[in-house]
């Protein structure tokens, strides 16, 4: 074995996507990957198919390279179930739960039994950037389905869902207002911000205005979707907000995550943004809890 | 000319329906029917032979009656669009406005410039909801996109849009929630108010619990759909409740309104129900202003 031997195989298993990793000793990215083998794109159940197309020549190359996936993969359509561990949840619970499918090792979501609530795949990227750090914070991780979580001492506490984005998509691209709006024109940040306000303010009380709007001829479709955009988050911002008070880290640096960052700050939120590819860390940190890795 | 003869044929032609009335003397129903051609059945715009197939013996046996519509078919994907009125707006203004093709008047929609915010239809019915009562009273007319309104003195002062029911179908048909919703259940009375409680205190926060307690088994699919219609209805009462103060009378007394109408009272609101075939009141009224009635 030499120094650029790889310790795990680490795997991101999503709905739409996979992400494979060689991680070395030092929990650092030695290669990665992507591959056109999301959940979705599998046929007849066949994961170990779908797993050696992706990284056959990973798996041949260290047979006995420990395997640990994050993910959908580990949801009732995955390869393997990977029944939910309650909050609060740390790296040790989490390595408890892990199950194995044909040499997988694949980490449990979390559940929040009392709102009720459930994520998976978030868990290993919550670990990821909490690693080393033992305070209490707020973190937002934008998507279809956006992650309000606290933690507290490298522990999940608690988390709250927020069905923001997926709203978005259906209003944007499949609702009267989808006549009038470009959701994939570049963000019209003057638009967005008074989305936001009136989201902030109002809820969703001005929604129909975007088709009023595009009715009337007065905005063009790129801001009427911004102000959608805006109109969605700030209601959200509002609505979680007050369950959920303090300063926001929002995980991820692109888009989306610029959305969130930039609406908290004009809802007086103090916001900050972290890196997204924390679910590496993850992965290594849950695979060391675990016993996986060889010294 | 007996007794019988109609004064006036009055249609209520929207996107999906139409319905005409042969209305008599005194404004009452004659003779009435529906034909399968609302606008999205219409080919090439054959608008006069959709007419024809609907109603032409009405049409051969009465030419010289007057045709009056209110709906869909006046705006700009329409037979002929009926330009936008400005709020307030009274007989006076909906008859000035009305437009004509093929010797059918068509009522014109209104506008509410402020807001900005557009109904068409609705202010037909409306009219007809408030005959002969000039006092100042707040209406809801549920529906995919949900008209409050503000009357008084006979003319329409204000009004806005809430589109909760097209979320409604969307979330429960085509989101993530659809797979452990029923939406064409019978409505579970109990998960209505949950849902009307949860969302009338927190927007939309609890929407994505619904999809963890379908995937922990806890509730069922029609109770599910029955809590996402309360928590989307309550949310909608909370936020447009704040500017819309005072007892609500809730258009039409079927399925929708009954939930309006519940939801309202467990939220503390003053609610009643009106009957909903206020549009041949409405067409009649408007025809008299307009001087299309022969005496």
């Amino acid at each position: 074995m030499t120094s650029s031997d790889p310790l795990l195989l680490g795997i991101d298993w999503g709905t739409t996507s996979w992400r494979g990793y060689l991680i070395g000793a030092a929990g650092q990215v030695l290669e990665r990957r992507e591959a056109d083998c999301g959940l979705t794109a599998i046929k007849d159940r066949d994961f170990a198919g779908a797993l050696q197309a992706a990284c056959g020549d990973w798996l041949a190359a260290w047979p006995g390279l420990p395997r640990l996936a994050c993910g959908m993969v580990g949801s009732r359509d995955g390869w393997r179930e990977a029944p939910y561990v309650s909050c609060p949840a740390d790296l040790d619970s989490l390595g408890a739960g892990l199950v194995v499918v044909d040499g997988l090792h694949i980490v449990p979501g979390l559940v929040q039994p009392a709102r009720p609530d459930v994520l998976r795949g978030e868990e290993t990227q919550i670990l990821g950037v909490v690693a080393g750090d033992d305070s209490e914070r707020l973190l937002l991780l934008p998507g279809t389905h956006a992650k309000w979580v606290r933690v507290k001492g490298g522990r999940v506490e608690d988390f709250a869902t927020a069905m923001t984005g997926e709203i978005y998509g259906l209003l944007a691209r499949q609702s009267i207002l989808s006549r009038t709006t470009a959701p994939d024109a570049p963000l019209d940040a003057t638009a967005f911000a008074e989305g936001v306000a009136a989201g902030h303010d109002r809820g969703l009380v001005d929604l129909f205005g975007i088709r009023a709007l595009g009715l009337l001829g007065r905005t063009g479709p790129a801001a009427l979707a911004a102000r959608l955009s805006g109109i969605l988050i700030g209601a959200e911002i509002a609505a979680f907000g007050e369950d959920w008070p303090g300063a926001v880290t929002v995980i991820g640096g692109a888009g989306l995550s610029h959305r969130y960052v930039t609406a908290l700050a004009l809802c007086g939120r103090a916001a900050d943004a972290a890196p997204d590819d924390a679910v590496v860390t993850g992965l290594w940190r849950i695979a060391g809890s675990a016993g996986l890795l060889k010294e």
